[in-house]
């Protein structure tokens, strides 16, 4: 169950009608998973804005690095330009490179793009190498397309899927998640913040400020390993008409939101918020930013917990083994703690 | 009291014997307070690590600009020098210059920095507009001198002292906290990371997970005014020999730590951490840093929450008031929670 | 004389109406000059756009630190937010926090601004201590305010004035200059670029590629001392509406543009640019950009050849005299390398 | 020729044995260079020291944007540790995934690296699509390999070859250069500092301050098309034992260089410089790096002259050329300036 069905949803905004980051308009998720046994659990999630999803689209962009211990594919162009050209991919860590090659043959074949000669792909990696068979580097070009292609804006698949299929977060199974808000910009009308989160890091998962130990939720004798090179990689959409300075705070601000489920911002973990902005470009001025920085920290704390909560137990290889949080576990101590109460 | 002496440290580190920064070898504080009537209530504090209290001295050190709101002085000289050159000084927004000015009186006057022409004070500010007169400036260089000349490694001061004396954070009155960790580095040893914050940011007050609404808490007729221009201040202090690099990252972490208090991380807020180091060039590896980092989050925590548990409450002109947090009321909360039964 | 009153005005293209930032419209330049003797040889220099010479003004701003050991006030809140809320102002070295403080008091003074309680001021500063008595920190509030008040749309006064008086650069006197180009930006209409610099860096002058050896030039006898703290700020305004990222990237070339005179970007130089914008928001595209990054480069390479050409000889105390470029060795150089021939 | 034995090497340093970068001890170099008649003139250059081709290797490393308008992969991770563990690679743009693929490829296969899962590979790029058909990706992991495997101490091959083959710049055929400058450092010794290369960038070749008009020295006839999506990769070896803090600035530097050649800096190059240390850690102050920063300028500015003197003409699809510089006419204009006469 998703955290807000539980009664657990963060904070007091209102999600959008799916609560995750199609809601913000022209945005679709493509994803695709692969198993093969208890070898392989990793595969791709695909962000597709439609405006980038044309030949010469462009959207303002802006990237905040937490911590820079990550292969994230196309940063310093972001950076400079202030832009995506491309939909965003999220995959394993070293899939990454494979992953951007083929979205480079994706957008090069774009009609009206037969004479691009430049293009910044740009692919952010969490490493699901405790589950997965990483070096194997199974993520195909055809992998890849067919993430881009099937994109929707259908309720993004959480959990278990595509570029979350074989993460592990806060000493549980992770995965992926969204959400998103609904945001009241007073003078300025109002916006939808979207966040989708790729979980993989370490820390003592936290739900509504209730510690969730992983040992005493799962016993002693589960596997508590912590996975080597823990990350995290969250993809924020708005359509308020952000320029790409502004979304750089937006961005920095759903880092900041993985502090509250738990994250202890280990020295390996590659944190990284990419933000865009889907709507026309809007002259908001900074001081009336405080509604969307608060949704972009709301939203990622739901989409962690939602990471989780909609991912199951899942068996890699040499008998490594991610466990589901038990969500009775969880229930029964926000319970005790007179969460529900609140 | 203390957080600790509620039962309500943060994590399971182990403080040094004052549990404040002080317990970094060498380093010293000296807070000078301010307060005329309801007008005035400012202040200075000085972190005087003593290489830097003498000619041609230079600390390794690290900038982490979380919100880069704020008006710090030696910014960009810190980072290109991977160095401090000069204690550090906190104070108010806009008297940050005249104590920037100040300190430059004092390190010039140094015995054997006669000649010396070039140097870069580092100073932070937080606003305390809404208890003090702040267009006044009322930092002088004496209130500097004298912070400068009286700091001791005795245990810090905290609440409302120094640079703390007028702020405000989370609803609440704010002030200077400081907190340290002794840290197990394995096979490198040990090493003590302190910190020293200025509280004065915006959010809801969150105790070990528990949320304490400032209205609740204080009643409805409280004053309740989310001062302008909210911002934190954080100093950590290492003794393990780490470079500038790799100060930066402890930096972020103590900024990252600020979310476990429950920081909104408003748009309106200069957060920045400095973190420096006393000890002798030890090239520990990155991969050996977890325990600082954790650290450094967990001894922010309870920074944090002793620069309000400490505070007074205090009021300023125009009616305006800022309350001590009713620590019966925390502690009821918590009990309530269940966190002492953890 | 200026450069291109010699016939050495770099590059093709063609300067505003006074060859100077007072060009972009509603940008004005005061300046304060202090001598006493031998001993005090320094000054300020206001840039003003009328924008934030009034209360609430804001100007998108970018940044480029090309080497960071400078004590720049003000630098994260420009980037952070993107914007200049004062004048900027140059001054010596140990000046800065003085001149900082007193911009505070001018601009908390402006009509309207009864209530302002935060304010980033933005100070500039290179070290004129070969020539000036620096640590004396002589500028005071009345000097800063003199500079403010008296800035005026006049052409600018290059040399030996206001934060240029002390100055020295690749082996001469240095100072300030200033130049423009107007810039033609196709379907995009026409633009002016002004900058301003504070020359005060080592290197060997460099006209029109070809070197000037001040050793050859001055003779064996001249006073070659390289004094400590080079430095160099460049201040770039551009009517284009550019934001804040844009900006940032000009700023570069200007910083780029030092090559072309011969800087040799010691480690001890902060080389700094910044760019503001006093246009209406354009939403010009990155693409288009190339006319007003050559002609920052371009004005940047002739303000400084003027700060050096329209320079004085000037005595400090202890015997340091640092000598104008003794402009016929400069011609007679330049023709028998063809450079007139061109 | 190469520019030194033309009587046109930059500054007065002195080179190493080769005059390239394998003159710091253990850099080796591997270059492969395609052709397929007009369609593909492409390739790969790798730079190997020694330390990053063995298991667990790892060496310090900064990076320096001058502009970031460029897919350089391996940036973040780069800067948060500071160092760089696999060889570098230069490619053409499009390829530059399919290269950092190759790159994992061979670094997993490195005897003792049988259980890494986390990697990150540094691959720069610039647009040779003039040229050659960018479009087709022909980069494939057998030439990756090749290129690593062959990677040898001898002099570096420059102009048309690797990931110069099919480049250009500042009007004329661009291409591979390296140089190199014996430094000494006072009390410290003496190190070696290395460049290399990827030339293809706007701007007016300038040789010894002379400019070179590429249709002057070609005629009118000649394709004087200036290339989409200019660049320029420059990768600096030291032995110096610098730390990553300061290898930025070293970076920065070779940066900086570019401007003696005569780039303009045009807001679609992707300037980059990478610099790294294979010496061990010496604790050198920064106030000692002058000679580093004076050593890379010169030696970015002669590898930049090699890169095009030793190149030749190269005819593309579509009737696409690139001229080699013609080198009487730069000696005659040389000449006429008086360059060998100083």
């Amino acid at each position: 169950s998703r955290a807000r069905d539980l009664g657990l949803a963060p904070g007091g905004g209102t999600p959008g009608p799916t609560n995750s980051i199609v809601d913000v308009p022209s945005v679709r998720v493509g994803q695709v998973s692969l198993h093969e046994g208890t070898r392989l659990h990793t595969g791709v999630t695909a962000i597709v804005p439609d405006t980038v999803d044309r030949a010469g689209g462009r959207l303002p962009a802006g990237l905040f690095v937490g911590n820079g211990y990550g292969k994230l594919v196309g940063a310093t162009q972001l950076v400079e330009l202030g832009e995506i050209e491309t939909p965003i991919l999220l995959t394993g860590t070293l899939s990454a490179f494979r992953a951007a090659d083929a979205l480079v043959s994706y957008v090069l074949a774009l009609p009206g793009n037969e004479r691009v000669e430049s293009l910044n792909p740009v692919v952010g990696e969490t490493n699901d190498g405790h589950l997965s068979d990483i070096r194997s580097r199974p993520i195909t070009e055809e992998h890849v397309l067919e993430a881009l292609r099937t994109a929707t804006s259908a309720p993004v698949a959480q959990g278990c899927v595509g570029a979350g299929t074989g993460t592990a977060a806060l000493g549980f199974k992770g995965g992926i998640g969204s959400a998103s808000r609904q945001v009241d910009l007073g003078d300025r009308g109002s916006c939808t913040v979207g966040v989708l989160v790729q979980s993989n890091f370490s820390g003592t998962l936290t739900v509504a400020g209730v510690p969730i130990d992983a040992q005493e939720a799962l016993g002693a004798d589960a596997d508590h390993a912590v996975p080597r090179g823990n990350s995290c990689m969250l993809v924020v959409a708005v359509d308020a008409g952000l320029d790409a300075r502004q979304l750089r705070r937006v961005a920095a601000r759903a880092v900041f939101g993985m502090a509250r489920v738990g994250s202890d911002f280990a020295q390996g973990s590659g944190d990284y918020a990419i933000a865009f902005d889907v709507g026309a470009a809007s002259d908001i001025p900074d001081t009336k930013l405080n509604p969307i920085f608060f949704a972009a920290q709301e939203a990622t704390e739901e989409a962690l917990l939602d990471s989780l909560f909609l991912a199951t137990t899942t068996q890699g290889a040499d008998g490594h083994v991610k466990h589901a949080v038990p969500l009775d576990f969880v229930i029964e101590k926000c319970a005790m703690a007179g969460v529900f109460d609140r």
